[in-house]
C-alpha cells in the first residue's frame, strides 16, 4: 500500500508532536508497555517467575515489529492484541522460550489495548496542556496591552456599542482558561488502567489479580480504578467532550479572527509569511488558513464526540461494535483538536492588529453605536423615556440623511438645552462608554492565572 | 394551534418533574426571575430608585401574560426576551408607570435569556441529582445483594467465563456515580449569572455595573462569572457533554438488561405491571419498556450535545444561529436524558432476577466456560503450554461431541494422572472462579460511597 | 401540565402549517387513519364483515379522544397505539360492539404508528415542496434581475474578484431546486405503507394478508413495498437525508445573507417590518433575524439525520431503542427545516439590494480586485511571466502607499508601453470582467425550470 | 514522521481496494488528473497553444512528487493545490519552460481540489457498487433457500411468532438493494467538474470559459453541472447521505447476525477460518468479527455524515473551514462503509446456518409462539373475544406451570369441543402460521432484480 493519505494532510490538519502520539508506532507501543509493565508487575507479585520479566520488556519495542503484518493479522483476529501478542510471544521465546510462556499472563486483549490508548491519550493530553499553556499567555498578553484599545462589539454581526480589544481576548483566555482546566480533569480521571482478564474478574490470577492490578498501575504510572472498565466507557467520552468543547472555543476564536480578517472590515489579521495564506495573482489576499484549520476542526469535533458518546452502550462484559468505534474516533478527535491549538497558537501568537481601522470602523456609522451612551446622559436631565424618543428620532434622522449623530443632536434644541457641546462631544468618544471592561479583564486574567 | 406532540410522547420518554422544568411556565419565569432580581439589585445598589423594584418583582409572574402571544411576537423580534420585557413593562406600567421605565434596566435580551435557561437548568440538574441519589442506591443494593451470585460473563456477545451478577451491578453503579458527579461539578460550573448589556461591558450602568451584577447574582442564587460570557458557551456544552455521558452510561445498563431479558436468555427482567410491556396475543411476551426508552435516549443524546458543542463558534460579542440552536437543543437534552433516568430507576428498582436460569446458562456450553480454570489448575503440575495443549483437544472433543467437558476430562488421561475427581469436580464450580470479584464490588461500593 | 415551551418557540423556529401536521391531533389522526383504511380494506377483501368498517372509520377521529390520557396510558404500554386501539375499540363498541371486535384486525402496534407517520411526513411534505416552489421562484427572479449587477466575490472572507449578485443568487436557486427534487423523490420512495403483522408475515390474515396490505396502500394513496420493512429503515433516513441537507442549503444563503448584512458590507438585508429585527435602543441596528433561524436549523438539523441513520440497525423483526429515537427525531427535523424555509422565503422574497455599496465595496481595495484582469490583458502582449511580475510589484505599490492600482499603472512604464489610458481604464470596469456569469446564471435557471 | 497508524487499522476497519482510492497518491493524482485534462481541454480550445498540452499530461504523475514535503507546504499554504500545481509548474519546466506558464491555466485552487476529490469518489462508488452486487447476490441466494426455514421472529428482542429465515434475509436484502440504487444515483449526481476560476466566473478565459469548461468535463468523463459549485456542497453531501444509509443497512444485518451468534441463541454464524475470531482459551468463542467491524462503521458514518451536511454553510464565493472539513470526512466515511461491506459480504457469503436449532428456539416457549395461530382457528368457531379469553388462560397456565400449550389445550374442554387433536397438532407447526412470507421473498427478489 501506498502512503496513507495523512502523509498529505496531518501537517495543514495536525500538530507534530501529536501526530506522533498516534502513529503506528506509538499505537504499538501502548500496548507493548501494557505488556512489559505487566510482566513485572506479576514477577513483582510473585505470579510469573522472577526471571521471565526481563526478557518480555526487552522484547517490547515497537521498533522490532513488523507493523503492516500485525495490521493485516488484526483483521481476521479481529483486534490488535492477538497478533501483537502473538508476534511479542514469538520474539521472547528466540531468546527465552521459558520467559515466552508468561507473555501477557492473566490479561485479555482489551486490557492491552485499552490501557494503551489511555497511555497515549495521557502522552497527548500532557502535550496538549503545554500548547494551551503558551495560548493562555498569548491571550493574556492580547487582552493585558488591549485593555482600553477600542473596538466596536458587533451582535448578530451588527455593530453595537464600543468595547474593547483586551475584553474580546478575555472572553477568548476566559473559555481557553476552562478548556485547559477541564482537560487535565478529565484527562486525570481518565488516566486509569486497564486489567481485569476475559471477564473481568482477573480469576485466572487466583488470589493475586488485585496485587498485580496495584503494581501494574504503579509501574505504568496511571491510576487503579476501583472495577475494570471494560464496557463502561463514560471516561473516555468524558475526555472527548473535553477535547471537543476546545475544538468549539478554539472555533469561537477562529470565527471571531476571519471575520476581522474580513477586506471590509480589517482589524486584526493572522501574522503573515512567506507562502502564508496568499495568492500570487491577488495580492491584496491574505487568507486566514490558521483559522480555516481552527474552524474546520470546530466542524469535525463535535461528531466525533458523539460517536464516542453514541458508542458507549457496550453489551455485557465487553461489547462489540461501540468498543471498535473507538479505537479511531478518539485519536482522530485529539488530532483534530491539535491541530486547531497548533494553528491558533500561530494566529494569536502573531496576530496583527489595526487600531487605526478599529476606530474607523467605530466612526462608519457616525456615531450611532453612541446613542445609548447619549440617552443615558440625557435620560438624568429630562427622564429616560424622552431621552429615548429624543434618540430614536435624532438617529433616524442621522440614517436617513447621511449626517453624523453628533451634528443632528447638535441642531436639536431639547439636547442643546441639557448638554453642552463639550459634554456633548464628551460622549462621543468610545474610551468614555466601556463600562466594566477593565474590571472585566482584569477578573479575567486573574481567573487564568496569568 | 392544537396540543404540541410533546403531550403525547412525555409521558413516556421524559419524567415529569424535568418536563416542568422545560415547559412554557417555566421558560418564561426564567427570563421573570432575571428581571425581578435585577430590579432587586438595581435598587439595593441605588441604580435604579428603591420604590421601583418591588412593582417590577410582583409582576414577574408567568401566569400573568398569553404564552401564545408572545411566542408569536417572538417570531418576528427574533427571541422571546423583546416582547417578555414589552409585556412586563406594560403590565408594571398598568399599576406603577414610574417603574416601569426601569424594567430590564441596562440588560441586554440574551442576559435574560441566559439567566433564565441556567436557572431552569439548575433546577432541573437538582431533580436529576436526586433520582441518580435512587438510581445510585438501587444499584449499589443489587450489587451487594448478589455480590457472589454466579453469572456469564459475556464477550462479544458469547459465554467467556463466570462472573457474577454484583460485579455486573457494580460496573453499572461505578459509571452511575461518576456520571452523577459530573453532573454536580458541570451543574456548578454552568450556575452562572448572565449580565452584560448590549456589548459585554455594562457600560449603560455607568461604574456601578459591577455592583449590580454581584447583587444579581447573589439574588439568584448563582456565582458571578469573572466575565460576561454572550459568545463563550462552553459551560452549557460541558453540562451538555455531561447529560450525553450519563445517558451512554444509562443505554449501556439498559443495552445489557434488555439482552438479559431476551426470551432465549431469560436472567433478569423489568418489573412486571398490568399494562406494562404486554401483548395481549403473545401472553409469553414481555417487552423491555423501560430499556426501550433509555436507549432512545442513548440514540438521540450524542447528537443534541454534538449540537451544543457544534453551536459553540459564535460570531463577535453575540452570535446568530449558533445561539439560537441551543434554546431548545440543551433542554430536549435534559428532557431526554431525564426520561431515560426515570425509566432505569423503574427498571433497576424493580428488576426481576432468575439465579436458576443464571446457573442453567452457565452450563449451556456443558462446562466450556471452565475450560481456561481447569488450564490454570493442571498448568501448576505439567506447564501452561502442555495444559493448553489438553484443554484445547478437550474443549473441542466435547464441542463435537456434545459432551461435556468435565466428562471429556475425566476420560482423559493426561488429566487424570494430576486432578483427581474430586478436584475436578471443583473445578467446575462457578463460585470458586471468581477471582477479584468480590473485592471489585467493595471497591466499586467504597467510591460510590454507599 | 402547562403548555409545552413548543408554543414559546414553534412561531419563531417553526412554520405553522408544518407544525398541524405534527402536532398531537395529527399525530393521533394519523394513526387513526390507518385504523379507519385497515378496517376498510378487510372489510373490502372479506377479511371482516362488510358492516364493521363503516363504524371504525366513523369513530376513528382525534377530537373524540383524549390525547393527555393517551400519552399517560403510552408511558406503560411502551407506545402510542396499544392504548389507541385500546381506546377507539371502546368507542366503536358503544355503538357497534360488533365493529369493535374487528378494529386494528391482523395489525401490529407498529403498523399503525409507522404508517401514521408516513403519512404525516407525506403531508408535511406537500407543504414543504409548495414552500420550496416560492423559494425557486423568489431565486430565479433574484438571479434573473441582477445577473449583470456586479458584486465582489469573497473568498476565504476575503475579496477575490467581481462576480454578480444574479451569480450568487443563481448558486442558491442551482442548490434549492436540487433540494426540492431530493425531498421530493425521497418523500416519494418513504410514502409506503407498513403493514406486517406481529411477525411481518400477515399470518393472522392467513392466505388474505397480501390482497389486504394492497387495498390499504390503495385506500390510503400510499405505495405497497416489497416487504414489510419494520425494522429496515433506510426510506425514512433518506428523507431526514434530504431534509438536512436542505437545511444545510439553506443555511448558506442565510450565511451569505448575514454576512452581506453585516454593517462594515451592507450590501443586503432582510426585509425590515415593525418590530421585526430592531433593537430600541440602537436604531442603526438591523437584526437578520430570518438568517437567525436557518442558521439555528443548519445547526441541529445534521445532528437530526445523524440519530435517524444512527438508529439503524434495529434488531430482528422490530427494535426497541433506535425504532423509538425515530419518533420524535424526524418531525423535530421536518419542523426545524420548515422553519427554515419559511424563515429564506422571507428573507429572500423581500431582499433589499444596495447596489450602490456594492460599487464601494468592489471600489475598496483601490482596484486590487482588477489585478487578474490587468495581467490577462498585459500577458497578451508581453506574456504572462512577465505580466505576472507587472502586476505583482505595481499591486504592492498600490497596498503600501494607500494609492489605487490604476494610478501605480499609469506610472509604470512597461505598462504604459502596451496599455493606452483607455484600455486601461475599460480593465477597471467590473462588468467587462465576468466571464461565463451570464451563461452560468442562464443554465442555472433553465435546470431550475424557471 | 513513522507510519500513520493506518497501516495498523486499515485492514480490518478498510477495504484494499477503496484504500487505495484515497491513499496520498490517489489524492494527489486526482488534482493531477484535472490539470492534465485541463491543458488537454484548453490545447483543445485555443486557450493555450497545443503544444502546452502533453508536456503538462506527461508531468502530471503523482509518482513524481514528494509527498510528505507537498503536506508541509500545504500547511502554510492552506491547501495541497497550490504547493502542486508549484511542483508540477517546476517539473514541467524542467522539460518545456514555454509549457510550463499554462500550468493551471485560469483555474483556481478549489477547481483541481473538488475534481481531484470528485474523481476519487467516483472511482470508489465504482468499487462499492461491484461489491454490492456480490452481496445482493448472497442475500438473494440466503433468501431464496431459506424461504421457507421457520425461524422464530422476536420483536423488541422478545419472541413473537414463526417466520421465515428467507423473510429475514429479504429483509436485508429488500434494504441493501435500495442502497445500492442510493449510491448510483447520488453518485451520478455528484459526478461533476468543479471549474469556476477564482470567482466562479472563470473570467480570466474570456469568451472561452464555458468551451473549456465542457471539453475538460467530457475529458474527465465527469458532467458539466450547470454552474460551479464552490460554495453549494449539496451533492457531495448527499453522496455522504447515501454512504451513511447503507453504513446503517449494514449495521442492522451485522447487528441480526451477532446476535443469532449468542451462545444462547446459535442459530447463525459467520463463518470460520483459521485465527479468525477465535480465542485460544476459551474453544466456544467465535467472535462476530465481521459483525464488529459493521457494527462499528454504524456507529461512525451518521456522525460523518453530520460532518458533510453541517459543513454546508459555506461562506460566499468559497468558504473556510467548512470546506475544509470535508477534505478528510468524506474519504473516511467512504472506507469506513467499505470495511463494513467488506465485513459483511464475508458474513453472509459464507454465513453458517444451524436450522435444528432454529427449530429448537421455536420449541423453547412451549408453544406459545402458537397461541395467536389457535386464537384465530378457535375465533372462527367460538367468536375472536372468547377464543382471546380461553387462550390467554392456557397461555398463562402454561407459563406458570412450565407445560406446553399444546398440553395445555389438549386439557381444556372447550378447546377440545372445537378442535380435534389432528387439528390442533397441525396448528402447532411452524410452516403453517408463515403466512405471506413467500410471497414477500418473491417480491424482494424481483425488486432486487435477481
Amino acid at each position: 500500500m501506498s502512503d496513507a493519505a495523512e502523509s498529505l494532510y496531518a501537517p495543514l490538519f495536525g500538530d507534530d508532536g501529536i501526530e506522533r502520539c498516534f502513529d503506528a508506532r506509538a499505537t504499538l507501543q501502548g500496548m507493548l508497555d501494557f505488556e512489559a509493565a505487566l510482566a513485572r508487575a506479576e514477577a513483582a507479585t510473585g505470579v510469573i517467575p522472577a526471571a521471565a520479566a526481563e526478557p518480555i520488556v526487552a522484547a517490547a519495542r515497537a521498533e522490532h515489529f513488523d507493523v503492516a503484518a500485525l495490521g493485516r493479522a488484526a483483521a481476521s483476529a479481529g483486534n490488535l492484541a492477538i497478533p501483537m501478542v502473538k508476534a511479542l510471544t514469538s520474539r521472547v521465546a528466540e531468546r527465552d522460550p521459558e520467559a515466552a510462556r508468561y507473555v501477557h499472563w492473566g490479561a485479555t486483549s482489551q486490557d492491552a489495548i485499552d490501557t494503551g490508548l489511555v497511555l497515549q491519550m495521557k502522552a497527548a493530553l500532557d502535550i496538549l496542556d503545554a500548547k494551551l499553556a503558551l495560548l493562555v499567555d498569548a491571550l493574556a498578553a492580547l487582552a493585558r496591552r488591549n485593555a482600553s484599545v477600542p473596538i466596536v462589539a458587533r451582535t448578530w454581526l451588527q455593530h453595537a456599542l464600543p468595547t474593547t480589544l483586551g475584553l474580546k481576548a478575555a472572553g477568548w483566555l476566559s473559555a481557553v482558561a476552562r478548556a485547559r482546566r477541564r482537560l487535565v480533569n478529565t484527562g486525570r480521571e481518565g488516566a486509569v488502567v486497564q486489567f481485569g482478564g476475559a471477564a473481568g474478574t482477573l480469576a485466572s490470577l487466583g488470589g493475586r489479580g488485585f496485587d498485580v492490578a496495584r503494581a501494574l498501575a504503579t509501574g505504568l504510572e496511571l491510576d487503579l480504578p476501583d472495577i475494570p472498565w471494560h464496557a463502561e466507557r463514560d471516561r473516555l467520552a468524558d475526555v472527548a467532550a473535553a477535547c471537543g468543547i476546545l475544538a468549539g472555543t478554539l472555533g469561537k476564536i477562529a470565527r471571531d479572527v476571519s471575520l476581522l480578517m474580513q477586506t471590509e472590515v480589517g482589524e486584526a489579521f493572522e501574522p503573515s509569511a512567506p507562502g502564508r495564506g496568499g495568492s500570487s495573482t491577488m495580492a491584496h489576499k491574505r487568507n486566514p488558513v490558521a483559522c480555516a484549520v481552527a474552524l474546520s476542526a470546530a466542524a469535525r469535533a463535535p461528531q466525533l464526540v458523539a460517536t464516542m458518546i453514541g458508542a458507549m452502550p457496550q453489551e455485557h462484559e465487553r461489547g462489540l461494535g461501540g468498543w471498535h468505534a473507538e479505537w479511531r474516533a478518539l485519536p482522530e478527535l485529539i488530532r483534530v483538536v491539535a491541530g486547531a491549538l497548533r494553528a491558533m497558537n500561530e494566529a494569536i501568537g502573531g496576530l496583527e492588529i489595526d487600531v487605526k481601522r478599529m476606530r474607523e470602523n467605530l466612526d462608519a456609522t457616525h456615531g450611532l453605536v453612541f446613542a445609548e451612551a447619549v440617552t443615558m446622559a440625557l435620560a438624568e436631565k429630562i427622564g429616560r423615556a424622552q431621552a429615548h424618543t429624543v434618540l430614536e428620532g435624532a438617529s433616524r434622522r442621522a440614517l436617513s440623511g447621511g449626517l453624523s449623530l453628533r451634528e443632528v443632536l447638535a441642531e436639536d434644541d431639547a439636547v442643546r438645552a441639557q448638554l453642552g457641546p463639550e459634554t456633548l462631544d464628551a460622549l462621543f468618544v468610545p474610551e468614555a462608554y466601556l463600562g466594566m471592561a477593565q474590571t472585566f479583564v482584569q477578573r479575567a486574567l486573574a481567573e487564568a492565572g496569568t
